[in-house]
């Protein structure tokens, strides 16, 4: 057998593995009997331990050598480049430290949950320092010529974007955004609209199936916090989740929506290769707001979120359902936040994660500098550390240099919105009716196809012609702000 | 880290592979949307040669040898000498006949849907015969210094097993069990009882919930063919179906249930080793026997059943509900044979089985010679070779030396279960009120708790005290006859 046989072999291999564990993860969250969880983490860290030892062996790297030379048509090409990508930063982690981060994170998440259910900030020190410490080793670990540490650890996220590149993006935006939410907050606050949960399950299946998930190769369930699993190209799993007097599983529905659409497009030549996947976190996130910012938020769409809510029973007009799902409201938690105050809670996260890393803020100084960031950047004053700085699993979980990611999707969606809107006309005609084929087309050709054969930043200009940029995503939130 | 350290941590990780495995079969089975059928396919496959490699590695033969002359605790030389049996057969199949044996399976179990809807077994023909050769060059591989061919294959499923037994005990029942069956027929033929399925569903939810199943750490959903899946020791899964005018959704709830006890009974210090699993086809099966047969079959319980069939708003009497669980009634078909014609179904498979891997029945003459068996232990003229030696998937799927294990089941089960009488006293009144803890524990103690640590017939004789007979399985079928 030839070495680039041999390589994806071993590629088809890491791919079963990755789906198999995304599959137990699923089941863990949807279908798994409470009593099941100590297995189920046996089972998890066997699949990861066995994934990373035949993702990082020796002979990955003899046959990577190999085809060095080898005459490769295109596609093997990127294979062959991102395999040797992924082997190399791998392999960098020495197995030592990559113990004490699996450890750190277990112990961080638990440390997490007993201080922001105690609103104390002072019991969750210890555990933090220790993943900000490791996290800046693994960094050091990764980075390349030219990169910090925090560089590196956002290529775990969006590889090739730097950390200047977000200071000019955010600093812009952190610029932009808040005179925005001046004016959104002087005006009445943001609407509720009480929706029977029984209406809520017509409408998601109703607007689902419009966008054409069925049976035969999706699964819609309930769990405690919405997410896809893609486990196999034709085997898509979303779920939602009801609360009492919120559409927010309406919302939250086109989003997963949005990261399972994604995969389901990537070129089917790349199946069961490296390539075969999501380029990228920032650029998920942007198909998953896509339809959540512009698609469920569009005016337009809202005659068809209203018919699929009267289907189960309840009326309601297009425009008051629109204006609550554009409801701007500044707060100080970031799930919850409207589409123009998100980004800065984004923002916020960005400057601390990057000053601890970098070593210019201490952690025992971190409630104190999260209360003065959401003060210049939102206004608002944070009620507590557990609805502050105590809010968010990732860091505790040891994951710095996702955060940005999230903004990111935001920016990208705009501007993938717009220049579709350039190209194929204005879609609300189309959205009036439900019609979201020339979506759907569009995004697979300019971005879904591809599938980590372009990474972040030169996926969004192929696919816009332009670099990222904020001015769309202001150009969408500005209205929302009036 | 000392070789019996690896030898355990191998173990480990080869359970989870293996309850993974399982996890991916019943969310095939249960959840998964029919598209994903091929990823799913691929994911099994990879699981599969993981687990092979895993555990036929040189690394475990010479952690072995280390062990040899090791100073061991009883139960750390119990998983010591599995693991060499385990080792040494899984290592005495070439990796190109491994290879063809998968292959065959898969090409033989298509040929037989094919050739079982067409009812044309010519077509089937060439399928089968390569199935029969390559399991015949199995069995040679597999086979110890004094067994046959047959004996190594029935090894697969039941260590310790040979042939002459089988031929002793399913001789005797050959013998036994058809004049039992006139009688039978002479009655009036096996009563139906139409019950909504609502109803069933209601009292196969009520009944199992009296057994001890829980929300917390079971579930119970619906497939086509009930299975039960243990996913963890506290994740057990069991699958039942409903069928429009019949009650075998209880019979076969219980059926599950008893599996599924099994697993969960077995000593916690086994966990995670070689040594935490049923010790054999044969006894899992009498376990499930036990509970349909016994318990599910018992006139006593049947006033349970019939109050749980009330709950679900179905009245009817207990001793007319008896009535249809124990109608006899020979037919062709072995899946729908009532306890006393079951056996009989399964001495015909063995007797064909076996002369088909020692070469004195040619394939062609297969239908032949089911009919003649058919006329000969049941008195039943078989309709079509569909109805006939194209009805059950197992030779399709190259499985020779399982069936045996069914008939088995039923013989142990009896034997067990008159056992247990004796030491713990009749068991009627305890089920006529739905009273099952001591049945629990007596079978937790004799049988659950053992897991591999003793093969079929020890454990037989640990478990009665006698060497397995066919005595208590005629005294339990003797009075469904009259």
């Amino acid at each position: 057998m030839g070495a680039l046989e041999e390589l994806r072999g071993r590629l088809s291999e890491l791919v079963d593995l990755a789906t198999v564990a995304m599959l137990l993860s699923w089941d863990q969250l949807v279908m798994m009997p409470a009593e099941g969880t100590e297995a189920r983490g046996l089972q998890l860290a066997t699949m990861a331990r066995l994934s990373h030892e035949r993702a990082t062996g020796d002979e990955i790297g003899a046959w990577l050598d190999e085809l060095d030379d080898a005459a490769l048509d295109e596609l093997d090409r990127d294979i062959v480049r991102l395999a040797r990508r992924d082997w190399e930063r791998a392999r960098r982690i020495p197995r030592e430290l990559a113990a004490d981060l699996a450890r750190a994170s277990v112990e961080g998440q638990e440390s997490w949950q007993l201080a922001r259910a105690e609103d104390d900030f002072g019991a969750f020190v210890p555990a933090l320092e220790r993943n900000v410490e490791l996290a800046r080793a693994r960094g050091q670990c990764l980075a390349e010529a030219d990169e910090s540490a925090y560089d590196a650890l956002l290529g775990d996220y969006d590889y090739g974007l730097r950390t200047a590149a977000l200071r000019r993006l955010f600093g812009s935006l952190a610029t932009a955004l808040p005179p925005l939410v001046a004016v959104a907050r002087a005006r009445s606050p943001r609407q509720t609209l009480p929706v029977p949960i029984a209406a809520q399950q017509v409408a998601v299946a109703g607007t689902l199936r419009r966008l054409g998930v069925n049976d035969s190769s999706w699964r819609v369930d309930v769990s405690a916090h919405p997410f896809t699993a893609w486990i196999g190209p034709r085997d898509t799993r979303v779920t939602t989740r009801y609360g009492d007097d919120e559409v927010e599983s309406l919302l939250s529905s086109l989003h997963e929506y949005g990261h399972a659409l994604y995969e389901r497009q990537i070129d089917r030549a790349l199946a069961r290769t490296n390539l075969g996947q999501g380029t990228s976190m920032s650029v998920h996130e942007s198909q998953s707001k896509l339809w959540e910012n512009h698609v469920a938020r569009n005016r337009a769409f809202a005659d068809v979120l209203a018919a699929e809510l009267g289907a189960g029973g309840f009326t309601v007009a297009p425009a008051e359902l629109h204006a609550t799902l554009i409801g701007v409201e500044p707060s100080a938690i970031r799930v919850s936040a409207d589409p123009l105050t998100y980004p800065l809670h984004i923002i916020l996260r960005f400057e601390l994660e990057l000053a601890l890393i970098e070593g210019e803020l201490a952690v025992r100084d971190l409630p104190a500098a999260w209360r003065e960031a959401m003060r210049r950047l939102l206004d608002v004053e944070v009620p507590s550390d557990a609805l502050g700085c105590l809010q968010d699993v990732h860091w505790g979980a040891g994951s710095f240099g996702y955060f940005p990611s999230y903004a990111l999707g935001c920016l990208i969606a705009a501007q993938l919105w717009e220049a579709m809107q350039a190209e194929l006309g204005p879609r609300e005609e189309d959205l009036r009716v439900g019609e979201v084929k020339p979506i759907q087309r569009w995004l697979g050709e300019r971005v879904h196809r591809h599938g980590r054969r372009l990474d972040t930043l030169p996926l969004v200009e192929h696919a816009t012609g332009r670099a990222l940029e904020i001015e769309p995503f202001l150009r969408y939130v500005g209205p929302l702000a009036e």
